[in-house]
């Protein structure tokens, strides 16, 4: 059964790649999962059809017949269990997997998408100035601490896993920050992500959407 | 074999249940896993032994044999994946209950953190004070619409699972705002996780260290 995943009509980020669909699309990309692709607009977002597959009214959701999933991180893990491709088959390397997918999600992304909404919406307030560098070194803390583990490694721990997919679909986000500058090795590792022939599929998918809507005018 | 957890040698919530091996404690408690625990000092968290074992210098951590693990999402989960008590057994609806485990963590956790985080270390900033409210905005939007979602029910898809395990943990942390007082039905929710025996023998035992700790002085 084909499933159904949602993203937005129109990403706020112009095809860059870094709305939570694109998680998702490089999973099934990866494990050779064909899928369908429905657009939401901001509005329908909120309303009730969408709401009663995503309670907080976000993308992506997963739909493959009477499942319906949120969270890009669960719908990862359900990819990732049912085809090979995203996880080791050996136990204990399964589970550190699972816990770089979550270490990707809850310790490294809420700094990085704090210092993304203030530079987003908090340029004009008065306090901008003093918190931003604040926030530069709580995502400088964990980039540090990140590089250190990954060393010359090409992956966190052995082959590619959802972990890895994870770490650096969460670190693209910082690409105009011009932090990652200051981290070769992390820069090099997602670096080595981007250049996976799933990832390649997915980034050209999800942008032929921002392309199609723009074309639209 | 006993695995060993990781957890504050002194718990800056004195005693509340609010640091996070709390999580993993009561999941142990659920599924009946008996579990050695090892305290650890701020200073030692953040020196090479423990960095060893944790990249982001955090607790809790979990040892079984030669397996290490960290994040508390992921702890719960592998123990959730060996023991019953903590997943239901038809696969989509294991799959829900493991969404509702991320959506805790991902999208209800950051910002009550953010918020936690703000009245603790922000109260002497000049933007306090035009900030706390746009932060109690953020936390309120989560909690209207997993109130919305919950409803009438006992928990939040079907039977208690981890899911719910990590969501009451995670509202727990509102405990001092008073804004959990706007939502009797999440209030309710939450008294419902604390009254299992499980989560009872799991406080105890965290409240044991935070005692100890006092009376040595």
């Amino acid at each position: 059964m084909t499933p159904t995943i949602t993203a937005f009509e129109s990403s706020p980020d112009r095809g860059q790649g870094l709305a939570r669909d694109m998680r998702v699309r490089w999973a099934l990309e990866e494990v050779g999962q064909p899928y369908d692709v429905r657009l939401v607009s901001f509005e329908a977002m909120k309303a009730a059809p969408h709401m009663a597959l995503h309670p907080f009214g976000q993308i992506p959701t997963y739909e493959e017949g009477d499942l319906v999933l949120f969270e890009s991180g669960a719908i990862i893990l359900h990819i990732a269990e049912r085809r090979p491709g995203l996880l080791p088959d050996e136990p204990k390397a399964r589970s550190r997997a699972i816990t770089w997918l979550f270490a990707a999600l809850n310790t490294v992304e809420p700094p990085i998408v704090d210092r993304s909404m203030a530079t987003l919406f908090d340029r004009e307030k008065s306090w901008y100035a003093e918190r931003l560098p604040m926030l530069d070194h709580q995502v400088r803390t964990r980039l540090d601490q990140l590089s250190a583990r990954l060393g010359d490694a090409d992956w966190l721990d052995g082959g590619f896993s959802a972990g890895d997919l994870m770490m650096v679909t969460v670190l693209r986000r910082l690409g105009s920050s011009g932090i990652l500058d200051e981290y070769p090795a992390l820069s090099a590792y997602i670096a080595r992500g981007e250049a996976r022939p799933a990832y390649q599929r997915a980034f050209a998918d999800q942008r032929a959407v921002f392309a199609a809507a723009s074309s639209r005018g």
